[in-house]
């Protein structure tokens, strides 16, 4: 939510020169993404976000991910669309990172989505998992495996949260983990799809964007990670019964749920639940509470935890 | 150079919807402004820039601000006009700040300022001072009675920022209010005309902003400001002779000096270095050194006032 890294214009304008896109007409740092830097540049030929990977992205990644995001766009998804310079190269150093410039796609996020939009969103996602059939894998970092080891290295320390939250983690971190099913269909998820991922007009999705997630798993797992993110209204308890209802009909019909899938939601709701509590967990423990950057809260996520436990 | 205020999209849309400016297209917070919140905004009626107005800025000035900027770009002048609301209004209130929507306007603030730059950079303010004749007046809050203030406050912290420095402040004090000019053409000053508030495309400003620091003084103080901001090479100790050159040219192109102005320049620099030395003295002394925020050096300016005293 910074602007980590300063690129003067003259330094942009000599980045900008090898690429096929007229001369410099825009750039404003702007406060999108968490831990990149990220730039609106316009152009002669255009509007463009210009990436400045900062930290937590593995280097040697980086091409998997603009990969993906190319391979999606190319299926007509409305994904951003890296864009290559002269020399064929999308991913370029610039002040001692690495850089992308990626298309601009217009739209808002909305902050409480409406049941047409959790429709919309489900749509789009069902329409992701179709799209990355074919496209190579890559191992989620943020699995299972790692819901033990966040759990394991935060400790108590969840008490400073909520009282009682260790406990509930462990129970459910031994429950879903028992669980957990290997054999529903897999495919490339985005992993993290909540509202300020999905840039809107109106009641039409008109961008997809943070792919830093994505990975290869259960494609239900990502529905319930939709589910978590856009079915719930603020620190509700339980999900806005029309959202849920619309979330579910805009994938189902475009990739209709078997009935496994159907049956591990619950499950999987508890596994997204334990993902989003545990990393906001690290950051909230981790962030001074003075800072100025916005600490997302886990507290929900404990709900939604509950919620689906119930369920299961 | 942050988003303090965050704005949601539902909020921001509800704002809009007492402008005649269509549907919200775009939002992003934008890292610009030093003490207040500022999104570019795009609505299917054109682009704007959204400032939140957070500190620092006495809510009874803003009209005078606001008024300020509508009669720079009524005269012709490229410097973002106020939007005003079906009702007339221009300033509104938004989350507990007011709020005012200006134009977008484009083009990029360049870091070393090259001759043709500094030229229309002096060509620009000497149209300023002209346009400026016939809008109220506002007294300078950052003028030699501020100077002696503020060095006061700060005492012998200064010697943190620089062996030495205390005593430069002092005796350049004394002798800068002792010959301090009545006498010259007064009007309407910009007063931070640096090169980030200035947009530019190519050799054209194409902008000029961020006027919350004019107020009515010598119209040559403001030519020693810019002087003192665009005409040094970065941490140089003499100017670049050749944006000095432009920079004199271009402002008498439109406004020339009066000999008892040009006479005061190397008087109106030492004070126009003292205001920066002072207030980025402030700054400096104040943030952590482990803040995300970049600190503005003062030392340039301690160079800055030792080249104009020589000349004096």
């Amino acid at each position: 939510m910074a602007v980590y890294t300063e690129v003067e214009a003259e330094r942009l304008a000599s980045f900008l020169a090898d690429y096929d896109l007229g001369s410099l007409r825009m750039a404003k740092g702007i406060a999108e993404g968490v831990s990149n830097t990220n730039y609106l540049v316009e152009t002669t030929a255009g509007r463009f976000i210009l990436t400045l990977y900062e930290r937590r992205i593995e280097a040697a990644e980086l091409p998997w991910f603009i990969g993906l995001m190319a391979h999606l766009a190319d299926a007509g998804l409305p994904v951003p669309r890296p864009v290559r310079d002269r020399s064929g190269a999308a991913l370029k150093p610039l002040l001692g990172r690495m850089a992308c410039l990626i298309e601009y796609l217009p739209g808002v996020s909305v902050t409480v989505p409406t049941p047409r939009l959790a429709g919309a969103a489900g749509e789009a996602l069902a329409r992701v998992h179709l799209a990355g059939q074919g496209y190579p894998p890559r191992a989620n970092a943020l699995g299972p495996a790692w819901w033990q080891r966040a759990a394991a290295e935060l400790g108590d320390r969840l008490e400073a949260i909520e009282t009682g939250l260790t406990r509930a983690v462990a129970s459910a971190l031994a429950r879903v983990r028992a669980a957990w099913p290997s054999d529903l269909p897999r495919g490339i998820i985005h992993a993290d799809l909540f509202p300020d991922n999905v840039l809107v007009e109106g009641d039409r999705v008109t961008g997809l964007i943070d792919f830093y997630f994505a990975s290869t798993d259960l494609l239900a797992y990502d529905l319930a990670v939709l589910h978590a993110a856009w079915a719930f209204p603020p620190d509700g308890r339980r999900p806005d019964r029309a959202c849920e209802a619309a979330l579910f009909r805009g994938y189902e019909g475009v990739r209709p749920l078997e009935p496994a899938e159907r049956a591990a939601l619950p499950l999987l709701g508890q596994g997204a639940s334990l993902r989003f509590l545990l990393s906001r967990a690290q950051d909230w423990l981790a962030a001074p509470s003075d800072a100025i950057v916005t600490r997302k809260d886990p507290r929900p996520f404990a709900r939604r935890l509950a919620h689906y436990a119930a369920l299961a």
